[in-house]
């Protein structure tokens, strides 16, 4: 069975892959293949891709830009604009694609299909931000919308899962493991599970014990 | 009609790209795009991938990865190496993948399949440094192996096609024309002429007339 990561085997493994791989790089096929996978199980239609400051909002980005070229109409919020000179560039670069930006989150959205949590990714340390409490609650109580999470539903203990507590959670409707599942992927309960990130060399692929690829796909289904 | 690019028309919009994507974002799209498009017609086997010291060569170790991910045996040429730090980065990349890498053309092909000629790109002007003349007259020479040219047959003028003189020239079985066919794609007497780079912003794209990608591939067949 693929093997579940803890937080710091993932910031392990990305460390080794960063030794020959460019943050551009590996994110541009994560976010491929996180499009590819929404392709496959979503009908086309307006997509809200809400995207954090980190890596885990530039693979929403990448998301976002790949999900128009195949025919979905995308709207990006940035809630926290990043200085990050990759990030500017994706900002522009959906910008050219006419996709919609917003700071905030609609109150409404009955207009949307699909929402895409680009929010945290595996190196998410609590608390959450101010800036994302808010919208991680308006996530979890909405009931009419599918979610699809990028590497951890947002607002989960990367090991632990769902909060304990009190405080409203989301259940994605789909996830997508960046690499591996993370610990807490074991507490999914939606449709859909997802691995991505076909750039593993071998010699970490066989310690998770990944399944295989199919043909000339970026994303396995589980 | 699709519209055919002039040297410098293929130059404009690459500078244009450039002001928001990186270089290694592009090449990975471009070499996945190849690596996808031989997965399509090609079946498994040994590809010799021949790389020329810049972007071109760049796309080639990017698919020959690509191509090692999807079950194919690539072997990459690479005969002048290059100081660029993303060149050296792809070179790890391979290396890490157990990808067997050689400086000299083995001088019998027969034991590949497919032939990757990732030599020169659209920015070419004759004439060919000398490391190359002798590769592609072996390469038109032989006439066993398909070859897959990226974005222009090495050894052609962009602008003109194969040379009119007595200069051995390589007629490739495919090609893939990286963002929009150049000039010398008229002569093209191949079998698959694809288009690659699903990346163009619509203001570019429209102008250029290209066709309609389908689902979410990453290269036409035109």
């Amino acid at each position: 069975m693929v093997k579940y990561l803890s937080q710091q085997e993932a910031i392990n493994i990305d460390q080794e892959l960063f030794n020959s791989f460019s943050v551009d790089q590996l994110m541009e096929l994560a976010g491929l293949s996180c499009a590819q996978a929404i392709y496959s199980v979503y009908n086309k239609g307006k997509v809200l891709v809400i995207t954090g400051p980190g890596n885990n909002g530039g693979d929403g980005f990448v998301c976002a830009r790949h999900l128009k070229h195949f025919g979905f109409t995308p709207t990006i919020v940035n809630p926290k604009r990043s200085k990050n000179e990759l990030m500017q560039r994706l900002i522009i670069q959906t910008q050219q694609l006419g996709i919609e930006q917003l700071e905030l989150m609609p109150k409404d959205l009955s207009n949307f299909n699909l929402i895409v949590d680009a929010i945290f990714g595996f190196s998410f340390k609590p608390p959450i931000r101010e800036h994302f409490t808010q919208i991680i609650k308006q996530l979890a109580e909405q009931k009419d919308l599918p979610i699809f999470s990028i590497d951890i539903p947002s607002g989960w203990d990367v090991e632990k899962g769902p909060p304990e507590d009190e405080t409203p959670t989301i259940m994605p409707d789909s996830l997508m493991s960046l690499t591996a599942p993370k610990l807490c992927a074991q507490y999914f309960k939606g449709k859909h599970h997802f691995i991505g990130g076909r750039f593993l060399p071998p010699k970490i692929s066989e310690k998770l014990n990944l399944p295989e690829y199919e043909g000339s796909s970026q994303f396995i289904k589980i």
